[in-house]
């Protein structure tokens, strides 16, 4: 066995495919978002990123920044250990304490990344819990799927925001066998919103523990930001509302909230929990501030909903085809990685545009896209000058309009 | 099925085995390690970290945080991204080149954490690499073995730290299989040291890749903290070369070094780094500025072995029971969770000495202890009080003196 020939030959084909990586090298400038510095080949260029997850530009928030500053300067730089031995913070106590309240739960529990969250609580959930039965929906995060995956438990795909399959489902299995519904609020890539009060009838229904990750919502929806579940008043039907601090919050870390047994029964036995350093305390307070700013303002919500409403109308008016959902994503459809990257790189090069191509394995084969997610702190200027540029590569590459959304 | 009532009787049982965690709530003091202040009941009260794994004080290093506040001004809090879409920082780029250099490979890949390196890492190789066998070390961390479970390769556990029987197993196999051999330098609960030299004489023997968790050893051992492997000059004999640095690199985070078609396998197969926020630019500086001030300064290692080997040297006259072993962990042995607790509260309460007691599944059951962790930021007057409160409890409970480390 040669591994080295054996790696190039994989990322060879990979090539072929029009699918391998180049990661834009940028350099956010706080105070300034959602302008870059973007390093290329013996020097930098200026460039708009147009693909941030820092959905709300809450990552350069003069609250976020200081409590950022405030506690690196009290606590220093790491947590200097895993949370049970020497490595809880107050800030992380804290932090808990804001998500249980955000959330309307009992408690909360914190993970390094959102990732780690949905992977340690549903592969120690679907695991511990004997017999336990998974019910996924068909269009799950890959963090989610390798934590129910990791569980070994029996799993079921249920048809993609299908509540009428779920019940086909759950229906089928022992009543008596314990059961967990594990869904997403808003699906990331094609920016669609499950039907959470339908859903949660066919668990109750069925006496399944719901587990819904609004990872793409949090901060976004609901009067305080709770989330889509927020929004629509049925958090406490919930029996597990899992989210991360690195999307609207603009920070990093991830969490789930619950009733107090159910995190600690997780924090008891979730290896990804226990054996891994907590997230540094200036981290946990940066988030903290930013919940605690967003819980009480609006504003922030507001103004990325009109922008996303403003691009959302251009592209309709000029033809350019995009997904419609009722969310904040706007997933510009092209269908082809190679097409794809190169429009993407036509953009940044031409433009000083960033969005980046997103191919398999994060969509399908087929489904290739730019994903183009506007925020507050894009200017009508900014919104002006992707628009024309998207008209241009449009017409330049006699790419179709309208039906490609199809 | 009664979720609420299983979990609830889940957390009874592991009360009733006295392993039920309760996590120390501390503020570290930055400037003032090991001091930190500890929440209580209505109030605080002082305490000395004596269990931390910031081995070497960098957490407070003035140039760890003066890079982690310049990053913060200059480029935000989060990523605002996964690596891929938007989240590639020019300060990863940087701190991606610094650990290549570290470990004079010709790439490095950072993680979320030690814990995600481990997993997505193993993970990806074991289930990429067709037929890939698997040897593991019988006391890998957890980390590693999910990694390796996940992949669901076959895996061979071969007897601790034996080269003997990790050459028995190989010579067991089809010699033409892919195989991987997966071990630590540094045991975190026991301390003790692989032999590195004599495995990778059996790896190369069966044509092996070879993959080392060096999490408790980077920063710590060679002349630029490069590891044990760097002391021994076996670098570049090893394939996979993980580490943390979360630990003496004092913030957080994780990462592989390797060739560059590996680092570029995993970073475009492994789920767990493709679909996750990277870490805030400003934990990528504070890494990076730590690695290169220990790739330059012997100071602080030396004085952490001369720490270690002063509390060691004074343990043995007083006839408390640890572990030997060539590192700088002391595991001082109890053996019983009960009374493992109960010292490590009445060392809190009595003398504000936090020693965290450390049980199953962290360590086998029936070797319980207290894991201490001297380091430079200890003085003389720290050690002597941690000492004499150790003599007290020994004495007061009556436990066995030296006999028991056996
Ligand atoms: C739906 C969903 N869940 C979980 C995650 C992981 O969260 P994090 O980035 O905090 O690891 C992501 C994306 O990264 C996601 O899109
Ligand atoms: C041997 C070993 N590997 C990996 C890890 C995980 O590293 P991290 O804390 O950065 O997640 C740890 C401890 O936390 C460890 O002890």
């Amino acid at each position: 066995m040669n591994y080295e020939a054996f790696f190039g030959e994989e990322l060879a084909a990979v090539r072929e495919e029009g699918r391998y990586r180049v990661f834009a090298e940028i350099e956010r400038k706080a105070g300034s978002f959602p302008y870059a510095k973007r390093y290329i080949e013996g020097g930098t260029m200026d460039v708009t990123v147009w693909c941030s997850n820092d959905y709300l530009g809450m990552g350069q928030h003069p609250k976020v920044l200081d409590a950022m500053h405030r506690v690196i300067d009290e606590c220093g730089a790491g947590a200097g250990g895993t949370r049970n031995i020497s490595g809880t913070n107050h800030h992380h106590v804290l932090l808990e304490a804001e998500l249980a309240d955000l959330h309307h739960k009992e408690d909360a529990l914190l993970f390094t990344s959102g990732y780690v969250s949905n992977w340690a609580a549903l592969g120690t959930l679907a695991s511990k819990i004997p017999n336990c039965v998974v019910l996924s929906d068909a269009l799950n995060h890959a963090s989610m799927i390798e934590g129910i995956r990791h569980s070994r438990a029996t799993c079921k795909v249920f048809e993609h925001n299908s509540p009428e399959d779920l019940d086909r489902k759950l229906a089928a299995l022992d009543p008596d066998l314990p059961k967990l519904v594990a869904f997403e609020s808003v699906y990331s890539m094609d920016g669609d919103i499950a039907p959470i009060a339908e859903i949660l009838d066919v668990c109750e229904k069925h006496n399944a523990m719901s587990y819904i990750d609004e990872v793409h919502a949090v901060g976004l929806y609901g009067p305080r930001g709770g989330g889509v579940a927020e929004r629509e008043g049925l958090m406490d039907r919930i029996t597990v509302i899992e989210g991360t601090l690195g999307k609207a919050f603009g920070v990093m870390g991830g969490y789930i909230a619950a009733s107090r047994d159910l995190c600690d029964f997780v924090r008891t036995f979730a290896s990804g929990f226990i054996f891994s350093t907590a997230i540094p305390p200036a981290v946990a307070a940066g988030a903290c501030a930013s919940i605690k700013h967003l819980k009480a303002s609006n504003a922030e919500r507001e103004q990325h909903q009109a922008r996303v409403a403003k691009v959302r109308g251009a592209l309709d008016r000029m033809g350019i085809p995009h997904i419609p959902n009722p969310s904040h994503i706007i997933p510009v459809m092209v269908g082809d990685p190679h097409k794809c990257k190169f429009i993407s790189d036509w953009l940044m090069d031409n433009h000083g545009i960033y969005v980046q191509p997103i191919n398999y394995p994060t969509v399908p084969r087929g489904t290739e896209r730019l994903r183009i997610t506007p925020s507050p702190v894009h200017s009508d200027g900014d919104i002006d000058k992707l628009l024309n540029a998207l008209s241009e590569i449009w017409s330049q590459c006699a790419l179709a309009r309208r039906d490609m959304a199809a």
